[in-house]
């Protein structure tokens, strides 16, 4: 493991230079990045060109095989990511707040980097770029394991944004990639707390669950969103509501915001859920219903099992149940949600602000898709991950989630 | 393990009614734990007789005897800080912030509860009405998991404040006691992510380092403060210095914010270090120097190994080190710190700033004691600890950081 504990070292020492350097410096940095992955871009093909082939030769799915492909396109789109992310403020050096004591003693709140984030991932190249910028940006040298699929093509674009650092004067080290992909390398990472700050994984669910179940290392766990959206009876525009469940389902139902279960007040269904059912099978989404669902629906809705509750579906699935009323609603939705996405659609002042206070989860929507928690749709810019855990951050984590404070107290010989 | 998932299950039902009630409530049930204290101090004292009983039996030391025991003043101590948390600004529903983007949706940003708070703590009973007041006021439930010294003591105050609580219409499950204090069971504890939003140990190094290493539930790390007072060249009021040096080393020196090593500059050695030392002396510091500390002090100092710059004496012992100017004293604290409570005692501009902006701790000090690192102390009102780990909070956490947030999003009708 002596690669990870090099590694380790050289973030640590990159992280004391990136964390006081100006933005104006991490700044000319991302855009280095971004021209060095343009200007050798064949090189990253040429990388991206092996790894393909191995992985057709392992057999692997062409779902998988797409998602490692890299095209003049994708290179382009990380170089933009790049250019993107050093538009956006500086994260560093905000006073969050600030008072005097009694005794004379100022303090003052502010932003710093974490230091050195571990970032754990899969099959997608391009996530090497996107989360070296935003660590970059925000101060933070990384050390990048990505699955040992993507390793040549990793390889070309980690060598490639080092380079581009050193060209500014900062570290390579700000930029590490972990080159042993065995699991074995994984763990040992994991564990890593002399060096390692915070780790974030990125992937499904599997590969979080392993993060949060292995690290002694801090971790930001990301992931599993089982969403709801619950049509109250107070809801006055009915096709708002269908196109707000159509979207929330299927606009991209592979995604942690995306709905998975429909609730509807049972005094509104027979209005509602005809059209509502109409609307989702012209797009290919099966229903799963309770007993009132099927009653009301007929044949072609499956029946909902408890399990299909509890399921992030990721798929053209939707679970239906009817409820009594708000109370039920937010029973159900805690007992079976994730704490991610949650929305009610009505035009009842009441319901709506008892429905934001009394669900817990990251974001609490009234009258609009879940689909809206994400960084970009919040306005932050970019995102490294949404965070499923309530320590940190919570919901969409941009550049300010990749900071932490210190506090600096000025005095003039203050003793206790 | 049937009981800790009992009190898992009734902790998050608890935490679900405790997190929207209002304030009032709150107050009125912190008041309510504080008198049930006071009436039943009888009971309290009773329990903690057996206690003694046992650990004498046990033949503890007189310094765990002392921490285990409790007298009037004590339980008054402990009604007092209920009251005091009572009066302590509602740290939940602030906006923290809020904004409108450009298709309508408007997004808050706003406080609440983590939820379920797992305290880990040693031998001293007061913990158990400290941390649930604090988790109470902050609208948390607690799981308080206390030593088995102190388990009649624990079970007598949770059973009084668990009442209380009940008295108000809050659930009892707002303060669970576990009560098997066996190792195994607090391994079980330390699991339990379906039931436990956070853990926060309260102890010694090895209490700390075993919930770090051990715990699957997302923990704040509180604990080693290996801090250090720099005195640099521009230092202008010598006698000011020592004062500072004296109370960071003397005034509390079995805690962890204060002073382990004294840094000094060459330039400045010659004119500082002896009345420097001749004050330490006479209040029993033993100093360990290097070399040229030494040379300067004479055989009285010993010779200080790289251990004990790396050590945490929590004692009447000062390592001392000149150091050849500001970049040698960062990169020192760099190196031996553990990144809690540092200081710079200088009259240069320039160097104040310098020192405040690369030293990577909770808390940089200029001109002042290291001792300030406490939530009393920053004006939080109280703390439930002091955290040493960059994620969520750092340094001390008073109320403010025993929440996370949620976003509130109002839309009409917004799809992606």
């Amino acid at each position: 493991m002596q690669e990870l504990l090099n590694l380790g070292a050289a973030a640590r020492d990159a992280a004391a230079v990136l964390g006081v350097s100006s933005v104006a410096q991490r700044n000319r940095a991302l855009e280095q990045m971004a021209q060095a992955l343009e200007k050798n871009a064949d090189r990253i093909l040429e990388a991206n060109a092996r790894d393909l082939d191995n992985a057709r030769k392992a057999g692997k799915s062409a779902a998988f095989v797409e998602r490692l492909t890299l095209n003049m396109d994708r290179i382009g789109s990380m170089a933009d990511g790049l250019r993107q992310v050093a538009a956006l403020p500086d994260p560093l050096g905000r006073v969050l707040d600030g008072w005097k004591r009694p005794n004379g003693l100022c303090i003052e709140k502010r932003t710093v980097p974490l230091g050195v984030i571990g970032i754990i991932y899969e099959s997608r190249p391009n996530v090497t770029a996107d989360a070296a910028a935003l660590c970059v940006k925000s101060g933070n040298a990384c050390i990048l394991r990505g699955g040992s699929d993507a390793l040549l093509s990793n390889a070309a674009i980690a060598d490639l944004l080092s380079g581009a650092l050193a060209e500014v004067d900062l570290p390579a080290g700000c930029v590490c990639l972990v080159r042993n992909t065995s699991r074995e390398a994984a763990q040992y990472l994991m564990g890593m707390r002399e060096y390692l700050d915070v780790l974030i994984p990125r992937g499904g669910a599997s590969l979080i669950r392993s993060v949060v179940e292995n690290a002694k290392v801090p971790v930001i766990e990301t992931g599993t969103g089982n969403c709801h959206v619950y049509v109250h009876a107070g809801c006055a525009d009915l096709e708002q509501a269908v196109a707000i469940v159509v979207n929330a389902k299927t606009q991209r139902p592979s995604v942690c915001n995306a709905a998975e279960s429909l609730l509807v007040d049972e005094v509104l269904a027979p209005s509602f859920l005809p059209m509502c059912a109409k609307a989702l099978w012209e797009r290919g989404v099966e229903l799963r219903g309770c007993l009132k669902t099927q009653a009301l629906l007929g044949p072609k809705v499956v029946a909902a099992t408890e399990e299909d509750y509890f399921t992030e579906y990721n798929d053209l699935i939707l679970a239906v149940k009817l409820v009594s009323g708000l109370d039920e609603a937010v029973a159900h939705i805690r007992k079976y949600g994730t704490r991610h996405s949650e929305a009610i659609l009505t035009n009842d002042y009441a319901a709506a602000e008892s429905f934001a206070d009394r669900v817990d989860a990251a974001a609490v929507y009234v009258n609009a898709s879940t689909r809206f928690t994400d960084g970009g749709e919040f306005g932050f810019g970019t995102e490294i991950g949404i965070s499923n855990q309530k320590l940190h951050a919570r919901g969409p984590m941009g550049l300010e989630q990749l900071t932490t404070y210190k506090y600096v107290v000025r005095g003039n010989g203050q003793v206790r």
